[in-house]
C-alpha cells in the first residue's frame, strides 16, 4: 500500500500520541508508510507545528545513528487553570461533604477523562525530570498514578495496607500518619522496584503528609531515590507538613459541615512547578 | 488563524482520539478551524479510511442536526493475537510462579502500554454493547477497569473488601469464594451507582468465578443490570464455574511448581466475542 501524506499525518497523529516519551526512529516510519525519509521529515515538521500550536505537546527529534523523534505531552497554562477550574467547580459542590469532615472524590477518581486531562498536567510538569516508576498507595491514588504514568511511559507500583498472598515476598514498614499521629504499615512488593530508580510518588489527597512520608521511607528501603511528589488535592491544615517538595493542583482551604460549604483554591502547581514553560 | 488541511488532519486525530465514544458536532471542527463544513466532511473522510484501514477504530457519522461524528476503538483481529501472544509469552515467565501456586502480575498490570492496548482490545469487543458504568474489585482490577474505561468514555466503580469513611454510606454484601468456599464481604458506596444502569464487570483474574458472582449479587442490591464481564486471565479449575457470559483474553492452563512452568492459551474472546467484526 502507497500511503498519501494526508493518511500518513492521521496515522502518525495516532502512533505519536499512543507512544508518548518513546524514541521513534524515522525508518519505522519510512518503512511503514513506503515512503523516504525526506518526506517524513516533512511530515513530522507538520506534525510538530501543529501540536506546539495547539498545546498537544512537543516533538523533539533526536540526530545521528541512534536518532527519531519523540513525542513530549506538555499542556498550556489555559489547559492546567481549565483544569484546575474544573476540578475546584466539581469537587466543590456541596453534596461531596460526608460526616466527619471528609470528601467525596470517589467518583471524580473514577472519570477517565477528566483522569486523564490531570495526568496530562501533571506529566507536563514532569516531563523533563527522569522517572522509572510512579508509585502511589492502594485504593485511591491508583487512578491518578496510571494516568499521570500513561503520559510519562513509566509502569505504576502500588503501596499496599497489607501483605497479600500475590505479590510474593514484600517489604514491610511502619510509619505515623501526620494528622490522626497512629502507626500505620505499608507493603510494598521486592520485585516492584529495583535499586537505584528514579520515583516520582503520588496520591489523591493528601493532609500532613505522613502518608507521603511512609512513601518516601519505602523508597529509601529499596534503594530507590524520590524524582518528585505530585498531589491533586492537598488540604489546609495545622500541624507542620511533613514534605515540602509536593506539586498540588488544587487546595481543600476549608469544609463546613453546618453551611455545607467546601472552598478550594488554586494549588502550588504554578508557583512550585516552574518547569512548566 | 487560519489552518491549513494538513494541520487539520492532525489536530482532528488527536480530538477524536482523545474523544472515543463521544458525538462531536461538525460545528466544533468547523468553528475551531474556520472552516466550511464540506471542507471537515473531506477531512473526515480522510481520517475515516485511514482508521478504518489500519485498525485503529471506526467513524461513525451521524447525520441531521443533533448529528455528528463519533470514534468507536475498534481493533483488528491481528491486534487481538498480538496482545494475547504478548500476555502469554509475559505472563508465562517461569518466575512469576509464587509460593502456593499463585501467578505474580503486578507488574504486569502495572504497564501503561501493554495496559492501554488490552483496554481498547476489550473496549472493541464491547463497543456496540450499551455500558453506563465498569465495575471492578480493589486492589488488581483497577489498571484494567481504567484501561477499558477510556475507550469507552464511561466511569469506573470499585468495590472494596471493607468500608472506608472517605466513601460515604456504603451498600454491604456476603458471598462464598469460589475456589476457597470462605464467606467474604464486599462494599460499594451508595452514590457510585444510579439505579437502572447497564455495568461490565471486569477483573485481572478468575478462577470459579466467586468474586464475579458477588459482583454480579451487588448488581441486583443496586438494581443495575449485568452488561458484559471481561477477565483478562482465565484459570482451570475443577469446580464447575459460577458465571458464564465472561469473555477472557487467555486461559491460564497449568501451572507447575516442580517444573517452574506455566501453561498459557488463549481465552474465549474469539469464540465469545462474537461482536468483533
Amino acid at each position: 500500500m502507497k500511503w498519501k501524506r494526508s493518511e500518513r499525518l492521521v496515522d502518525m497523529t495516532r502512533h505519536l500520541l499512543e507512544n508518548p516519551h518513546s524514541l521513534i526512529p524515522l525508518t519505522f516510519f519510512s518503512e511503514r508508510y513506503q515512503a523516504a525519509k525526506s518526506s517524513i521529515s516533512e511530515d513530522l515538521a507538520i506534525v510538530k507545528e501543529t501540536f506546539e500550536e495547539n498545546g498537544t505537546g512537543k516533538l523533539v527529534t533526536v540526530s545521528g545513528a541512534a536518532g527519531g523523534v519523540k513525542y513530549i505531552p506538555h499542556v498550556t497554562e489555559t489547559e492546567v487553570r481549565e483544569v484546575m477550574a474544573l476540578v475546584k467547580e466539581n469537587l466543590g459542590r456541596s453534596d461531596r461533604l460526608l460526616p466527619g469532615g471528609y470528601l467525596y472524590m470517589t467518583d471524580f477518581l473514577g472519570n477517565p477523562k477528566i483522569m486523564d486531562r490531570i495526568g496530562k498536567v501533571f506529566a507536563s510538569a514532569f516531563g523533563d525530570t527522569e522517572i522509572d516508576v510512579i508509585m502511589t498507595v492502594a485504593t485511591k491514588g491508583i487512578s491518578i498514578a496510571h494516568a499521570i504514568a500513561r503520559h510519562l511511559n513509566v509502569p505504576v507500583v502500588i503501596v499496599r495496607r497489607d501483605s497479600k498472598v500475590t505479590e510474593g515476598s514484600t517489604v514491610s514498614i511502619n510509619y505515623v500518619s501526620g494528622s490522626t499521629r497512629r502507626i500505620q504499615t505499608m507493603v510494598l512488593s521486592k520485585r516492584s522496584m529495583k535499586s537505584g530508580q528514579k520515583v516520582l510518588i503520588t496520591d489523591d489527597f493528601m493532609k500532613a503528609g505522613g502518608t507521603m512520608t511512609g512513601m518516601k521511607n519505602l523508597l529509601e528501603e529499596f534503594d530507590c531515590e524520590l524524582a518528585g511528589i505530585a498531589v491533586l488535592v492537598e488540604a489546609e491544615h495545622t500541624e507542620e507538613v511533613l514534605v515540602d517538595d509536593y506539586l498540588s493542583l488544587v487546595k481543600l482551604r476549608a469544609m463546613n459541615e453546618k453551611d455545607r460549604t467546601i472552598e478550594l483554591e488554586e494549588g502550588n502547581y504554578f508557583t512550585k512547578g516552574g518547569k512548566l514553560s
